[in-house]
């Protein structure tokens, strides 16, 4: 089992990257392959005791910045990290690619490399949001904007494998963000999505509401990635604000280390997806995991975990055979519908 | 200045709502016209001291709930109170109509009997979301689920008369809720709504996120209905979460008192629709205010002055003025951009 990192992403560059990756080759999960400017990474391992691990080096050029188009990134950089760590899978000397850091270029280079599975237009991202329901999948946050009904099926789909098989969750439910929890209630595309749903052989439960999301009333909550990117800043931005807010209000009520200690647990609830490491991309053809770039070694060591899990339980093919099975399902329906 | 306040809504009943204007007679914001069954209100008023006070009844027959769908319950009760005390608005008997009750039957209530401001298909609902950004009107929250970009330029117009003539802010700042600050991201509504608001003449700063949300960074913040619903609710689920996850977690660190009142001020940021009494229907062609069910007394004194002020203002004049402004300015510019 080998994994790619991206050893240029991530906010605190390669020092942190190179940390977390011997810690995982040190734990034993996995075979590392560092993808960066190779006097850096040398560098960088040279302050560890690595000599002994499971861990090499393939040189690249640069890096793809956060604040760059990605697609023209790509194109201006064709050396740079994440792009010849992606390389790496297509190619076969890698099992899985990991990288913290731009998601842009991430997906960029998994759709360009990788391709995307047989009835998925643009892979989604997906994962918990709320630190109380830290195994609810929400999909899409962010790739794509304006979805057919027959995509957010596809998010259903893509977030019911990885329930399964990364989260263990057995049956797990799906249900649509929405404005009200009765049948009908929401926008022409939910009500659309509703009827497809209905018939796809998948465990829907119906509509969640916004405040649902905090209770993990659904294990799989699919929307468009304009709401779900809304929703996750939304409750990141709540996070910090309510942790001001308390340490200014109640300044005479409680002393420095319990509002120390008090925005701590607030992070844990608004931001759980530090916690959790990096998810895959959901969709692509391959590999590919996009983490926090404000990730520490021990989610970098978390996120390589995941890596070599998907790769255990033939996480690509699961969702290909889910998915193509759930597709014909919604085809050979269709006849009785019209 | 007469209100009708429609006595039978709100989660505690008529108690509570005698009990707010019975308040707000005492203050001398209004004449009141109680609209309700006519022993029920007879009884309340006779708890409180308001012989003296400027307060009638006009009495109606049952309430339409919030579990009813709304256009059918004002077929089925067409005496129900908040029927009869939209009527009194229509037939200029009261400046204004005050509802705690159902949302749906206040507007369906409204848009039968006092009608829709030329440019407005159907009225949207307005009003703050987070307790750190309490003037903030975000519009709207789930009147309009499906929304064409004009109609999001007529929710910045209202949005900017509340804005500026009820809250006193002098020019404000309308921005678009989107999945990026940079001018181009977003899903096409946004994209589409963004060149029309360029060309608008309104002050419009371009996209918010959902972080910003939290912070104020625009006055107004315009998005459909279905996005705003479930923003709003993910905050109050946030709000009682965060509570519920604090005092579970710091129960060896803090006492109990500490612990209610860390409650009380997280509430205060994420309920902030409660401080504030009441929003107007936007767009409605007359004054008709819809609160939150769980108003107590203060909120409804509250909703009461707030009615008062949209009268003195001549808020559905300035409204309409602006409205057929910035859609004159939409229509002249047309030809240019063909």
């Amino acid at each position: 089992m080998t994994v790619a990192i991206d050893a240029m992403g991530g906010d605190d560059g390669p020092s942190t990257i190179v940390e977390g990756s011997v810690l995982a080759a040190k734990q034993g999960k996995a075979n590392i392959i560092h993808v960066g400017d190779q006097d850096v990474v040398e560098t960088e391992l040279s302050k560890h005791e690595s000599e002994s691990l499971p861990i090499t080096i393939v040189p690249s050029n640069g890096k793809i910045e956060d604040t760059e188009a990605p697609a023209l990134g790509l194109r201006q950089k064709p050396k740079a990290s994440i792009v010849v760590a992606t390389h790496l899978v297509k190619s076969g000397k890698a099992d899985a690619v990991v990288s913290m850091g731009s998601t842009g270029a991430t997906m960029a280079s998994a759709v360009v490399l990788l391709g995307t599975i047989h009835g998925i237009d643009r892979p989604a991202i997906g994962g918990p949001i709320v630190g109380s329901a830290p195994n609810q999948v929400i999909l899409d946050l962010g790739s794509n904007l304006d979805c057919r009904p027959q995509q957010l099926v596809g998010f259903g789909v893509l977030g019911s494998v990885f329930s399964k098989v990364l989260l263990k969750i057995s049956d797990p439910k799906i249900g649509l963000l929405s404005v009200g929890s009765e049948e009908g209630k929401g926008n022409t595309q939910i009500k659309e999505a509703t009827e497809l749903f209905k018939k796809s052989g998948l465990n829907f439960i119906g509509n969640v509401e916004g405040n649902d999301l905090v209770t993990g009333k659904a294990d799989i909550v699919v929307c468009d990635g304009f709401v779900g990117n809304i929703v996750m800043k939304l409750t990141e931005g709540l996070g910090s604000e309510i942790s001001k807010y308390l340490t200014e209000s109640m300044k005479e009520t409680i002393d420095s280390d319990i509002a120390a200690a008090l925005s701590r647990e607030i992070f844990k609830v608004t931001n759980p997806a530090a916690a959790y490491g990096a998810g895959p991309l959901l969709g692509v053809n391959g590999i590919s995991l996009v983490g926090h770039g404000r990730s520490k070694q021990n989610e970098i060591a978390g996120a390589i975990a995941t890596a070599k899990r998907a790769v255990e339980v033939d996480f690509i093919n699961q969702i290909q055979k889910r998915l193509s099975k759930t597709l014909s399902t919604l085809t050979e329906n269709e006849p009785d519908e019209r």
